[in-house]
């Protein structure tokens, strides 16, 4: 069936090694770098912020409009390339990779860092909720019908650590009518940390510059 | 009361103009900027790549040890400056700057540009999530009973615009025993867009470094 996309490109974009995902993924060691090196660093900031700046103009001098971006972010019907959480060209993305299994669920693996913290040494609470949202939208994604987020539901089971591999796995529950529910976890170790349960109202989000 | 801390500092971590702020800033419109150019730019991203990973090879040649920073980032009892929704030590961070209001609740304005899309041209539900969880987390620290997230519902009224001002409100409603129950909104033109209930657990939380 159609809700079984095992090699979907476009379900997992992998950050290639060349073009803006080359240069996001810099961005990210430069964010964690940052956030490690905080005030108390030798780092001349002044000038490591001269640095990019140099850098932010560069690209914007070399940009398209925001008009043009739209159209092009939007471009096609499968997962986009930019979004917070799996975008290659998110900087603010992990990135979390996803992959679609034999069940129906959808599932990926990472890895978090400080710039991800809440409480001391463990992911923000709103960082897991990130993850998850996106993740159920994902699992609609695959499973046929999508929508926009109605009502999300976080239950927060254990402490969620950072550093060491986190599994999200999300699957889609039922459709009935325009109600779409969806569930999901984050697990570490094999223990469940957030379980999240989602209603979802179907909806097509026109993509900007698609015919209507 | 000691829950009205109208002038704290620490409640509205302010970016400075120097040191790790600085650049945090700077990396801030990198970000924006990469997402902005995409794969269509003119710009020569292998060599914005060079400049990123340089920056942040300097940036890790002077930083102190994971351990070190523990404590450092997390010395004091204030909000924390490295957070990912107020933190100015963190590129990740929109930031939101709170404040504190004279009826106990907690209150900021920010301007979500394209790094936080969801669906084409609003916020992402997830960063939604991300911002209220953190902001009812620093409502409970004004009103003087913090605690973990237990639960959060969020329910997603009418989406939440990008590039126009969207005015977060969090407060504590109450405390029963270890039960904390604190409500927020996201607003955007006098409108709700979501709304969050949360229950907390108060806890504890030492902080790396501090005396036990």
């Amino acid at each position: 069936m159609s809700g079984h996309i095992d090699f979907d490109p476009e379900l997992t974009p992998v950050p290639r090694n060349d073009g803006v995902d080359h240069a996001v993924t810099a961005a990210r060691r430069v964010i964690a770098a940052l956030l490690h090196a905080g005030n108390n660093s030798a780092a001349e900031m002044d000038e490591v912020a001269d640095r990019l700046n140099d850098v932010a103009d560069y690209l914007e001098k070399h940009a398209p409009t925001v008009a043009e971006r739209m159209v092009d972010m939007w471009a096609g019907q499968g997962i986009n390339r930019h979004n917070p959480v799996t975008g290659p060209e998110n900087a603010i993305a992990p990135p979390l990779l996803l992959r679609s299994a034999a069940d129906g669920s959808v599932t990926g693996v990472t890895t978090l860092g400080l710039p991800y913290q809440g409480p001391p040494g463990y992911v923000h609470g709103g960082v897991s909720a990130l993850l998850l949202d996106h993740s159920l939208g994902v699992a609609n994604h695959v499973a046929g019908t999508s929508g926009m987020t109605a009502q999300l539901t976080l239950r927060y089971r254990r402490p969620t650590p950072l550093f060491v591999p986190l599994t999200v796995t999300c699957r889609q529950i039922s459709v009935d009518g325009r109600k779409i529910r969806t569930t999901g976890t984050i697990s570490a170790g094999g223990e469940e940390c957030v379980v999240a349960e989602a209603l979802f109202i179907a909806v097509n989000v026109p993509r900007p510059g698609a015919a209507q």
